[in-house]
């Protein structure tokens, strides 16, 4: 059975004709500036996408393209679905999500059934070297954020609190930690589209008061195991305020599970 | 005045109606099999999108995100366009590259202007070290592959020919390199994105007999500056027979131009 949650009740549509869903963008993932999480908003357009997927015996988003076209806001909203071609092994959809008839965030997504791997497999990398979960800190150290309710969404562990966190930037837009939902719900592979853009941009550490994020690709690798997962991400390239953000999800049995990429923009008050 | 060269008169596109652009996919960008390299196809689908860019004073892709459907091959095909959103500093739209009905390639597009860069710069990075490339070593070493037309296109520069092409992979799916067009046109910001998918799978290295591309991410990040690109690519993780393929392009001064990352898969009898 698989496990549910808040991500579940708040990501969920419902069909109202075909290929079009209607959703709606909850309160309970917003960031800074009262704006849903842009990989929760994604979830919710992925999740659209999905429902014909899954009639379709490819459950699993392979990869996900989607661009980020204008802030979002709480409340109702509108999934428009199509399938670009359905093949033997994957298929590929698109999905808009709309508020007000203002189009949201455009997402071209490659589906599979990653519960039947065949093919060569050899892994160069490794997860992050973490202490076990137990042994780390929350992230948060108990600050709550009114208005931020994402945070209380996702539980972020690590082996000392981010810099930028405690008004020391390191310099260093490096980092890892442990993710996981705060309630408890496993992650699957519809959710971890969402996780990889679920936690502050790491451009944090160089100092910027956020990030605003254009467009975000997500390599699904594997479904993953039951448990923490361990995150590693990086900025290694800003150029005239436009900087990528990489961002890997290793699995409690150590396995890449999902390698995401974002272009993002710093505000212009970093310019 | 533009450079321009084989590349512009391959990709060129004409306009039917509002939207609609004609085109034909050249035999003179072949890879084996006989089929157009996905980075030139992607070419001439960015190549309509631009015509409507360029009106809009955005001439530069900035992020673009393309999923091969099928295989191309050569002859007339289509280009169908749609903008989804134009703000101050970028503008979104998608094009779709159809022949025969079918479609090829669906690109998503956000277009900038950066000959107008600004904003904070912080370079985490650095260009591959390679000898100059009068002292580096044609990589086909004198080889023609029959049918195979690309090779002649796109000339690339190593500093010892790679394990695969001697019969020997390194068992090392990465690679650094000199490349640019064999015609002597110097690459922009267009032609980038086409660029970071016209070399061998680096996958070879691994004894694979090669890869298709599922999905192609291009982060353009400034116009190049006249003469050799220096390249970098790497694959880490392949689970399953899906891998990653990295691309990064630097410059004659130094600059990242292109970072790139692309969804492959093995062929069958590599798995």
């Amino acid at each position: 059975m698989p496990a549910t949650g808040q991500f579940d009740t708040d990501t969920a549509v419902a069909r109202m004709s075909s290929g079009v869903y209607s959703a709606t963008l909850s309160d309970r993932w917003n960031v800074p500036g009262g704006t849903p999480n842009g990989g929760y908003s994604l979830g919710v357009t992925l999740r659209a996408l999905a429902h014909a997927m899954g009639e379709l015996g490819l459950p699993d988003p392979l990869v996900v393209s989607a661009f980020f076209l204008r802030r979002a806001s709480n409340g109702a909203a509108e999934v428009r679905t199509e399938i670009a071609r359905v093949g033997q092994r994957t298929a590929t959809g698109e999905a808009r999500l709309l508020r007000d008839g203002q189009e949201l965030v455009r997402a071209v997504a490659t589906f599979t059934d990653l519960g039947q791997p065949r093919g060569r497999t050899l892994e160069l990398g490794h997860a992050p070297e973490l202490p076990p979960p137990d042994a780390c800190i929350d992230a948060r150290g108990g600050r709550s954020m009114p208005g931020v309710t994402l945070v209380e969404r996702i539980e972020i562990r690590c082996a000392q609190p981010p810099g930028w966190l405690v008004g020391r930037p390191s310099g260093d837009p490096s980092a890892t930690f442990w993710m996981r939902f705060a309630d408890g719900r496993d992650a699957d592979t519809l959710s971890l589209a969402s996780l990889v853009d679920a936690c502050t941009p790491v451009v944090m550490e160089l100092g910027a008061r956020g990030s605003s994020t254009l467009e975000l690709t997500v390599h699904v690798r594997a479904r993953p195991a039951p448990g923490w997962l361990a995150c590693r991400v990086g900025t290694r390239h800003v150029i005239a305020g436009y900087h990528e953000e990489d961002f890997e999800i290793w699995d409690s049995r150590g396995q890449l599970v999902a390698q995401a990429r974002q272009l993002a923009l710093l505000p212009p008050t970093d310019a």
